[in-house]
């Protein structure tokens, strides 16, 4: 069982736009088990689009599409491919009706050329379009089978995700087909190298299930990865090296399954019961932003003060000017007593301080673009860091941001037992 | 002349990484205005990848692959040509050298694997790589021409834009080819219909230069392209249209070379010498966070207070309890206190404030998740609008931050003259 994806859009071929769902869809068959050889993008062009069926149909066994669903003269997927197998294309009356209501729903004017979207192939399988209008549809034809998704990435995985892979379950893939599984632990507070170190005799074994540093902004992750017919058997796989893994450098795994350092310090502060606030200076709001991101954040985060300039540190935080002056606005000091003063503004249990230079402009030889210091009183205690990040001004406040969280995570696991 | 963009990597196929290179690489022959009809990616297969190289080979005048130049027994990219062209590969001593001189500088043991990197075919080009240690290869053969890039995207495109357009304007493209240029004009405050209808005569010509509308997040984009023998050309060549569309919509227009909607507030809170704070409940310090992301911000933005809790609301703020309970914390009441609010605590010139249910708790019959208010207080004059996003709650926060944007900006431009 193989597969190739067929990209369709002169779009791709311009480089106006990323192909994002040749990732996306390229993960979702290795996890179903089914091999990938080839990707091949065409523009909107019925003889190129045509040659490429026909390639992909001598080649593979699968045929899965993106992109020319839609209503205008340009949308060619459906049309060429009906060419390639000479099965006509008929109205479907539901599809149709489903398309008519979508629009008068939204007060958008039906125009007849929005038709052709309800348009499919006798014995073929509309695949319902949950967050757009193009519906897709998945048929099997002497021996091949074809699936055709919309170009939109959002109305494509929704697509692929609910109604493409159970069809594929159901009429290609055949049952107890091993799948690509695998699983992403993260790691905080060990460097990347010495994670490597401690576990290199496991990375070099390369035997199943096989391990693999990824790159990430400010966590370490490692995937490990097997060939399984379940869930279940890639568990029991991977067991004996997970077992050595946390053994080695467990203290610094914060997730088993993919979670990010946000997650985790979200999961602590729910079991902690604490509440947490922060004064952010150079982050502008991007610590309070990436807490907040998190469903159900009402619950332990209850606000923060954005002091971007010194006036509001002092009138707002109550930051003495006078040690603004003497220790500058980056500085140990001032992060620590931002710190301990929103906490006492807000009435939370933790509060956090962030300052820092983010750049371009601002930074000194003596306090560079980079420098931050981070905060953290809890009441009982006041501490604080001190980093200097090289990037630009985005790269810098984001590594700030998780350099907070770290500060936070480690204060609530030291404080957990 | 056409092309055809081969990319070699298994972990293409296994949706490991994202195929940035496609991107980039059908930009750039655009505006070289060479044509790309396909892109084929295929595994560290040497089959397949021969299969790749006679199928190009056959359809396409110039052969562009990307990956598999390193010195692992996966890379395969320069092998499979030689084979293909029945061309041997020749170590050159020169780029040998180079090579040991970049281990022996980065300290890193070197590995007699690695001399395959400086492997060349007799005639070829070696493109040289700054960034990295495999460098790259242009030729011409039969009358077709092969470019082989490193993967790595980084190095991939500095190689192109250094050493691989001017071999390919010496060697492979006509002088005088007129390239294809474009630039993007951003509207807001119009919808993408209304602006389409406003303009449906210039995009329905379809003559030079064409005009197509883009899907953009609470931005309305309009690309405008044309082919051209150079910037000055073009700028010809799209003048007398983009007189006509400012005449109709230039009301509306806020860049006119792919600016954004926050690129035109910074410029026009810079013009004004005016100042911004806000208060944020739903979005969470995101809103304070996309206005600080711009460099030189700390001049008009002085700060924010993010409110999440009622009690922040009520203590921080001074939000009346009692206004709260009788119309809720979302409502219009309350985001106009907030910005009134925030205005007076911050003494900025303009407060905004920012109130809503991002879910995917929260909602209810009467206020449902995505309802949104947005309020905005000059000293002079409070406003406010709500808003009902559908999506999930990182969109809901995101369109909200434009929406927020967007009151701001639709502010200044009224009180700009």
């Amino acid at each position: 069982m193989n597969a190739e994806l067929v990209f369709v859009g002169t779009e791709l071929l311009l480089g106006q736009i990323v192909n994002s769902n040749a990732r996306y869809l390229s993960e979702q068959l290795a996890r179903l088990g089914i091999d990938v050889y080839f990707h091949t993008t065409v523009g909107d062009n019925r003889q190129r689009l045509q040659r490429a069926y026909e390639l992909a149909a001598g080649r593979a066994d699968l045929i899965i599409t993106t992109g020319g669903l839609g209503p205008t003269a340009d949308d060619l997927t459906k049309e060429t491919l009906a060419e390639f197998l000479k099965l006509p294309l008929q109205i479907d009356k539901e599809e149709l009706e489903r398309l008519k209501g979508y629009f008068a729903q939204r007060g958008i004017e039906w125009v007849e050329s929005n038709a052709k979207q309800a348009a499919f192939f006798a014995g073929s399988t509309v695949l319902r379009n949950d967050l757009g209008t193009a519906p897709g549809v998945a048929l099997k034809h002497n021996g091949k089978a074809f699936v055709l998704l919309p170009g939109p990435p959002r109305e494509m995985e929704r697509m692929f995700s609910q109604y493409a892979i159970p069809w594929l379950k159901e009429n290609v893939i055949e049952p107890g087909t091993p799948g690509l599984y695998s699983r992403i632990l993260s790691f905080v507070g060990i460097s990347e190298s010495k994670l490597e170190k401690t576990i290199s005799d496991l990375i070099a074994r390369q035997s199943v299930p096989t391990l693999a540093p990824l790159v990430s902004l400010g966590e370490v992750l490692l995937r490990i990865t097997a060939r399984a017919r379940d869930e279940q058997q890639f568990q029991e796989l991977i067991e004996p090296v997970l077992k050595e893994i946390k053994l080695r450098a467990g203290k610094y795994l914060v997730s088993e399954d993919g979670g990010t350092l946000l997650e985790a310090v979200a999961e602590r502060l729910r079991h902690s019961r604490l509440t947490v606030s922060a004064a952010e200076s150079c982050t502008g709001g991007l610590f309070s932003a990436s807490l907040t991101s998190m469903p159900g954040s009402s619950e332990y985060f209850v606000g923060s003060v954005v002091a971007y300039s010194n006036e509001l540190k002092t009138n707002l935080l109550g930051i003495p000017a006078a040690m603004i002056e003497r220790h500058g606005a980056v500085s140990k000091e001032v992060a620590e007593t931002m710190a301990k003063s929103v906490r006492k503004i807000t009435g939370s249990s933790i509060g956090l301080g962030i300052t820092g230079i983010a750049g371009p402009g601002g930074g000194s030889a003596e306090k560079p673009v980079g420098l931050v210091y981070i905060g953290l009183d809890s009441g009982k205690e006041i501490r604080s860091v001190a980093h200097h990040f090289s990037g630009d001004r985005e790269f810098i406040r984001q590594r700030t941001v998780k350099a907070a969280q770290y500060l936070l995570h480690e204060h609530l696991a030291e404080n957990s037992q």
